[in-house]
């Protein structure tokens, strides 16, 4: 495998960021961990493994697993494996998967070894760098977390041919998002002259595209990894705008990076209306969501606001003070800013005003 | 309050370690941290309080209450009282609420401010200090936890006058045991010299007490605060056999600290059998132990001998490999070794040979 990125995180810490250029070498990279190890499965990823190892735990799939309850059976199942701080877990799953494996490996004796193998797009773009781990609690999401970067992280393209369409594209809302927040137009290109094989899962362009991608993340990450100077928390462009969307939809029917793709879009007009960026800009990058299978035209009805608003306001609890959107000045130079709740009501209900 | 020390642990992270003069300095420095905090008591710290501060939670007292149960009402706390990563989660209490808040403190939105307040002696001089956080899982002590130093840590000695003399002695235990880890003999000599004073709970002596012994913990934790390099783990001088003993008497009858105590005598005639220390020396550093009111002279039934060995065993499972003991080689001169399970036998069952 090529090890592609070494990111630096919180104290000092770093993750190696690894690409396989078959299933292979993928195999022969995780064999290398040898049998000190608890792997950490979900009932959909579990069958892509032939030969499964023994010390293994399979959890039921789905946001709806991550909580305490899968924490201890993680935890029990190391100690049952007599495992130790020396012990290696590995996760092999997307997000939900990821972010419990690495919450319990941080746990478990005060912290074990940590490798992820993210098998969904989102997980390879997002999940699986930075260090953010997380269970959801009380109805709030990833409310129980640490911070604790892999050891490594071990990306296949291969491992992405038996994901759902709806979790690719998912996965795409993300990585389109990484293009407008990067300080150079590599990735935004990449996209616009690739659409095809992107959506087709080519092989060698996925590999690519997941690289640009990560690339950016790294940027934000490595200059704040707890979050802490509001540069990582850049990354939640359209993040506001879509956990309300999710909200109000009851997590049905829209999947996260089609909400996120959304709140993208939302932030360009809002960026626009306070004179942010100019019509050129926002047409260029509202183009590129155009291009990719995102319903960017979707409004809330009237009917809905007041439980919209009442969503954005929940995303007020994670700070003290106002909700602060991701807004754009250009590429790679986002800003945040408290936003007028008459202007957001406008930009969620009306059509733009630029077409 | 006077700042005593900075600890610089975990990825950079500091701790500073004040010290008050009066109860009324202790709550001055109290209140300047503001409302934006959750305070966490247990059932006989809360009464030492006079104006509870509204933004609050009881856990019942003990170690019983170390699990996950007390950490999710501590976060249902903070949640009900809207507390964010900015706020301060403040711990009131001996070793078991210092550890559990600072667990929960680490976990909430992965990581709020933490401020510890030591209401035993152990907490001052063990627990506070050096980062480590944990709860009780599947009977395993301390299995689940992080590493997140406090921001301050606030010593009032006033507040021991209402420890029960079987607490009290317990941290004593911790306290010469720092005696004989730390490099020169200031610790040592003051206990030797005041003991009196020590033992009736003097403000001002057990103030200077604390603080030799602190310092020595330092010393240890700031040179290794993960624990990963064999130099922090010399604070599990005594441990190996104490955690046996408490083990064989199911926790009941002797305190922590008295089988610690009981522990590092074990220790030293371990040292002594394998000539790393001479006689004068193990009688100077016996004769400290002898001074105090610990029973050194406990000798483990020869009925019990199997029980005993296995309860070292459970020891083994937090490392791959062997148990290794905690021997001295002089003043702050540890050496972590395996022992022959004959040597250990002769010496937890058969008297001293030298008396
Ligand atoms: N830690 C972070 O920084 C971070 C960042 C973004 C998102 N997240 C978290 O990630 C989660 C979402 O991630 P996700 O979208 O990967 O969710 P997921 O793990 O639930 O995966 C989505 C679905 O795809 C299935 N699946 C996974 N890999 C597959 C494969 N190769 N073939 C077939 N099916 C497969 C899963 O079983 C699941 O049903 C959320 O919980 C979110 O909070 C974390
Ligand atoms: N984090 C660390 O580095 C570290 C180090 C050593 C021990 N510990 C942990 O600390 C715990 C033991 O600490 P502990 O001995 O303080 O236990 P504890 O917190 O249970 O306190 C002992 C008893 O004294 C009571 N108490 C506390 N302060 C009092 C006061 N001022 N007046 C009257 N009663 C008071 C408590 O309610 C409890 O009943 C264990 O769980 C151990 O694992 C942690």
């Amino acid at each position: 495998m090529e090890k592609v990125f070494t990111v630096t995180l919180q104290g000092g810490k770093t993750t190696d960021v690894f690409f396989a250029d078959s299933i292979k070498d993928l195999s022969s990279k995780l064999s290398s961990y040898g049998l000190n190890a608890l792997w950490v499965f979900d009932t959909n990823t579990a069958p892509l493994f032939k030969n499964l190892p023994p010390n293994r735990i399979v959890l039921e799939s789905g946001e709806k697993s991550k909580n305490w309850k899968s924490i201890e059976r993680i935890i029990s199942a190391a100690l049952d494996f007599h495992l130790a701080r020396d012990s290696y877990f590995i996760a092999f799953g997307g997000g939900v998967v990821c972010d419990m494996t690495a919450l319990a490996s941080s746990l478990y004796m005060r912290g074990t070894k940590l490798i992820l193998v993210p098998t969904t797009l989102l997980c390879m773009v997002d999940a699986s760098v930075g260090g953010k781990t997380a269970i959801d609690y009380a109805g709030a999401k990833n409310l129980i977390g640490t911070f604790n970067p892999a050891q490594d992280v071990l990306i296949s393209s291969d491992v992405l041919r038996t994901l759902s369409e709806s979790e690719y594209i998912s996965g795409l809302g993300e990585v389109l998002k990484h293009a407008i927040l990067s300080d150079n137009e590599d990735l935004y290109n990449f996209l616009v002259n690739n659409k095809d094989k992107v959506l087709n899962r080519d092989r060698a362009t996925v590999t690519e595209m997941v690289k640009l991608s990560i690339a950016v993340k790294n940027n934000y990450i490595e200059r704040d990894p707890e979050e802490k100077k509001g540069i990582r928390s850049a990354l939640n462009l359209g993040h506001t705008f879509a956990h309300a969307l999710e909200s109000i939809t009851h997590f049905s029917g829209i999947s996260h990076g089609k909400a996120v793709a959304w709140g993208c879009g939302r932030a360009f007009e809002a960026s626009y209306e306070l004179g942010l960026i100019d019509e050129a800009f926002y047409k260029k990058v509202s183009s590129l969501f155009e291009m990719y299978p995102f319903d960017m035209s979707y409004r809330v009805g009237r009917g809905e606001w007041l439980d919209f608003q009442e969503a954005i306001g929940k995303d007020k609890k994670r700070m003290s003070g106002n909700v602060k959107f991701v807004l754009i000045e250009g590429f790679g130079k986002p800003v945040l800013k408290p936003l007028d709740m008459k202007l957001v009501q406008r930009i969620v209900i009306a059509s733009p005003r630029i077409k």
